[in-house]
């Protein structure tokens, strides 16, 4: 068992940190010599605030009428309905409504900034405040790379990217269901999908949410590595879907209580396509994502007051002439800057609806220009977790090799984005004027040969080079390009030190779950 | 001549214009239809505000410490030195130095809004406030297609940018040299150039700056469209770089005098790539951008009081390891931003130093991302000019056709997403929700129906598609599936109508001018 003596110490908070100039490109020297730890991202520029506050309280009451007039359902949960009917709630059968302002309040005791802890304490991290989380892609049934093409992921896919997120400086979260492994049964995927983060990756995760059952299974293999520690700390994460609209169904709800009782990370996500899920219209999106995220949340609390929760969101647009999904809109960009206000004044960490994510099928233009667009917006809005954050192509259908360290390379951008300006003597550099004039270059001057190597973000992708070189070279594109850094990092890969009792304990834990278990292929 | 009987209306004021929710896809269906003009986009979501109060009176201070310690250098424009001198800036050989605080001074004469006049009424902008105008790539000289692949731009290039850019619905201006016609003389070109605007669009444009009387030409060529019109409006526009660092060579100074004598918009823009022609470090870069933006502004100013300006900026960051250079880079878009919050405290329309710009060779993952990064940052820092917003590649080497509609349709999604969102009764639907119930979906119900059709942004471009049948198509990337598009639309231009008279007029001033200068293919 790992020996976590107490809580970790307390996060830097925003503006009393030491000023990081060029900190970016110290850690990516020491990342690449080493695999130094990176320390966790914090945002030093402002949030964006897109609503302003009539928008918001607007938003704030239609949330509270949803909750009152049409309410939410607790499908095949009667411990559920208990909990609401016993904290004041309506029931009438599945259906639970809310006076205006009681899911708000059942929501306050939850942590607005809490740790969420990894294996390696080093690799713990905050959720909430101006710190900033985030992983990979989550539940692809498909993997694709330029070498094999698009095909059903395996196992052996998940292990690559819990491996390569475990490689990646920028992505501070090993991720849930990085991919679905569909070689291993069903019913004990979850198993393999526990090892494979608890023992390739050092950072936090997420466990089993399919069923209880496996949310308990996921428990006790954090429990087999953490011990007592998790009686008091959060120590793994659980993606809760809504069954969006204004639906729980008895499977996510169950599970949601599981790891609320072990005072575990939840996280509420609503998963709402505008026009089939609720209405068309953004702010109607919103205000629902924001009434079914309330009412998660408040049933964590319910199960076990202060339990740490993310209110969560994945919305997509449609293409409403064809009825394809889009993402990476500008309506759905819209709601998801929206929703991180709503989240802070909810006082809660916020997962963004968004992250590097696209309806495109290869890492083409569509794809970097939808992913991109949705990964600013998330960061400036002031999200806390940005899920599929790397690899995600084709609606999420699909991790990409090359999608994913594409996306991990502009994270590492992002991240030095939000690190914003230090205005100080050193950098307006009066020095550099008096050493050149008008005219003259500033190549050699002591303050370009002080800051040179660390001024800007080095990229970890292969450059295209001049256009005669790249030519030479096939045109290759950015796709292209990054096929081999996937390889190469996989191909460096060592697997962080384990307690080989604590390993022992995890391997048989798993066999003797297996074991119990007939093999299902099918839920 | 046109008859413009007055100056148009004011423009919409922001806050104040009826609210809007599905203009946008209205707008785009009249405008497939029929070519229906669309009104210029107005900013209605806050500014980004990244810098504090502090911050910027620090990088102001630098911008005046810069002006009065080290000065800016006039090369070969006595004219200018002597303006200069007799507003009391301290003038030693071509080096002009300023008091702290009198160049900003000098340019509070320059109005902080205005309007730029399209040969078309309809099409006139306004430039300033809350105003964007997006307006392609200037000034490369290759351009390249899938179908031909990279060469040197040609005339009939520099009409197609022209007419594909008077057919986009989201860019506004005209440009200037969208890319340089390097099949004609050097010294004639800008007459060819100027006509292909005046002729072929209606929109605003740009004139020659590469010599006086250069823009000489291009103001009497305005002249015969516009006539006395001009004598208190702005009908063209002037890009007036400087020579970074800290200089003015006499051409453009030259040619900047010419157009502020005739009152016409002229838009200053250093170039600074840090390391080279500035430090390293961005602020140092911004103030410098704001010190030699503040001088062209108040020469401006001192040759015509009241002078229309533009303070503009365009900045590059570099690969500290290759030598190469970065174009949307985290450094880069960090200056975009701040420069916007410093022009608006001067007082002045801001061209932003992003726009879709990339140094990809083709219009790939790296490409779009790149792109996509600077752009959403001009557009949410409040830029009210954003310049090469379409076909940029290579670092500008490079106008790419696919590239521009590509580039052309995120426009559109940008002016969409800086519409935001309006929360009122309609768009938060609580009728949708009584039509419906929990787990009941919203496709059919009288508020879907009612907005479907205009309730998210249309693309131009083919959608990729379902995996198989995308794959059966052959895996066409969007730069392939782009292909068609800029040949459609440029089978379907029709040149708009002009004045017979006009047309001749500007044609035999053309061959006047022609037939008087010896033809030069190099300067």
């Amino acid at each position: 068992m790992l020996n976590h003596k107490s809580d970790l110490p307390a996060p830097e908070k925003p503006g009393t940190a030491p000023r990081r100039r060029g900190r970016v490109a110290r850690r990516e020297a020491r990342v690449a010599a080493g695999r130094e730890k990176v320390p966790q991202a914090l945002r030093r520029i402002p949030a964006y605030t897109l609503l302003d506050e009539e928008s918001l309280i607007a938003i704030e009451e239609q949330a509270d009428w949803i909750l009152s007039r049409i309410g939410v359902e607790f499908r095949g949960d009667d411990t559920a309905l208990a909990l609401f009917r016993e904290a004041g709630a309506t029931v009438e059968g599945a259906r639970v409504r809310f006076d205006p302002g009681h899911a708000r309040a059942l929501c306050a005791t939850a942590p607005a900034t809490y740790r969420l802890h990894g294996r390696d304490p080093d690799r713990s991290v905050t959720l909430g405040g101006d710190h900033v989380v985030l992983m990979p892609g989550y539940g692809s049934p498909f993997v694709t790379d330029l070498d094999r093409g698009r095909r059903y992921a395996s196992l052996e896919d998940f292990r690559n990217f819990v491996k390569l997120t475990y490689l990646s400086p920028w992505l501070n979260h090993s991720g849930g269901t990085v991919c679905e492994p569909v070689d291993v049964p069903v019913n004990t995927r979850h198993l393999d999908m526990v090892y494979a983060h608890l023992r390739y990756s050092t950072k936090p995760f997420m466990g089993g949410v399919t069923a209880p059952e496996r949310a308990r299974d996921s428990l006790d293999m954090a429990r087999i590595v953490f011990g007592g520690f998790m009686d008091s700390h959060a120590v793994i994460q659980a993606n809760i879907n809504v069954n969006s609209p204004l639906v729980y169904d008895g499977t996510m709800s169950g599970a949601l209580r599981v790891y609320a009782a072990a005072k575990q990370s939840v996280a509420i996500s609503p998963a709402i396509f505008g026009g089939a899920m609720g209405p068309v219209s953004q702010p109607a999106v919103i205000a629902q994502t924001l009434a079914e995220g309330m009412v998660g949340i408040a049933l964590a609390q319910l199960v076990r007051t202060g339990c740490p929760v993310v209110l969560g969101s994945f919305h997509s647009t449609m293409n409403l002439k064809s009825g394809a999904l889009t993402f990476g809109s500008p309506e759905a960009n819209l709601s998801t800057m929206a929703l991180s206000q709503l989240g802070r004044r909810l006082g809660v960490p916020v997962r963004s609806g968004g992250g590097q994510i696209t309806a495109a099928n290869s890492a083409d233009g569509q794809a970097m220009q939808e992913s991109s667009m949705a990964m600013l917006t998330s960061i400036l809005s002031g999200a806390n977790q940005i899920w599929h954050a790397a690899g995600w192509l084709e609606g999420g259908l699909t991790m990409g090799y090359e999608k994913f360290v594409m996306d991990v390379d502009h994270c590492g951008m992002l991240l030095r984005l939000i690190e914003g300006l230090v205005v100080d003597d050193e950098s307006l550099a009066r020095e550099a004027y008096l050493d050149t004039g008008p005219g003259e270059n500033f190549l050699s001057t002591r303050h370009t040969l002080r800051h040179f190597e660390q001024a800007n973000y080095l990229s970890a992708l292969p450059e295209a080079g001049p256009y005669e070189t790249w030519l030479e070279q096939g045109s290759r594109t950015a796709e292209q390009r990054a096929n081999g850094c996937w390889k190469a990092m996989l191909a460096a890969y060592e697997a962080p030190a384990i307690d080989p009792g604590v390993d022992e304990a995890l391997r048989d834990f798993i066999d003797r779950k297996k074991s119990s278990l007939p093999e299902r292929w099918h839920e």
